[in-house]
């Protein structure tokens, strides 16, 4: 069994943005060498999420709308009271999931055609990261 | 160590539809041959889920009802600038995950006595496909 | 590749109750040997669900009273016929997700610095099971 392990670190220009990032991805499965196997690509933080779409920026501008009326900014979340503000990022990355696993196969990430992987940062403007985790042969 | 890939197609008759898995997830445990590893279940597709939970039809008319509640069906999603009218879909997606992992003990799906996995189609009557990736030994 | 399985127990005193379990889940990496691999932590159960967040009591009360809203108890749910009253919690496991994968790097939890793993039970007061499967090198 193979493994390779790669920090990306962001540090999005807004507060919540969405990065596109499979090219990353699939760099870090090349340098793997792995043929068949999985890749984990995980956010470290607990306001931010991974999850894989559509790259369609309508859709994007859906998603975020849709995201604020289920999981809406407040100013008095009970989590507030540690002095953070940013109860709505830890509750916007629950819906949202904080990762996904791309099967690999053949040496390439085997997704759909229309199937694309995105960082999704709700608290940003600060460094974070996400770990890919590649394993298999 | 093993692996084993596979894709399962579905083209529903309905536009939304669950429909059952399990089986289907592990007859491809036992061809592989790995006794002990991990069995990813994974839409290849961005309008489609695939989840773990009970196997019972009053539950399932729950599902969609809450769904539509919380991703409704809507003429106006910025989405469907493209021509699209699926954005209620790409949302469901969302909210319902697209991917399962299952556990392979002894050779076998390691579910619990009421754990079952669906597919979960959310604009269907076309053809879709669905991977199963068995990695282990 | 190396394996290793475990099965953790719960009995929450409450119906809804969540858990911290990060420590038990390092434990078993450890007890596995694994220095690079993965673990699965998947709850076994459809009214159970796994997730990673902060452990913080103010954040932990705003997502009962999140989930309360997105998924809450009816009585008139269908899955109700069949005599049972727990139709919330299929819901809120399906909101929630039922697994995570923690990356296992240098042999120990890849984690970020505020990320932990956590049960949340929704339909408790009695005996419900967590798979811990570590696959890895």
């Amino acid at each position: 069994m193979k493994s390779h392990t790669e920090y990306i670190w962001f540090n999005t220009q807004k507060q919540r943005e969405i990065v596109h990032i499979t090219e990353t991805v699939r760099d870090a499965v090349l340098k793997s060498g792995v043929r068949e196997g999985f890749v984990l690509v995980s956010a470290m933080h607990i306001t931010a999420a991974v999850y894989v779409n559509d790259l369609e920026d309508g859709l994007i501008e859906d998603i975020w709308e849709w995201l604020e009326c289920l999981a809406p900014f407040r100013d008095d979340y009970r989590h507030h009271r540690t002095g953070e503000t940013n109860g709505d990022a830890h509750l916007k990355n629950l819906i949202m999931h904080h990762q996904v696993i791309v099967p690999i196969t053949k040496g390439d990430l085997d997704l759909g055609p229309w199937q694309r992987v995105f960082y999704a940062e709700f608290d940003g403007q600060r460094r974070k990261r996400v770990v890919l985790k590649v394993i298999g042969e």
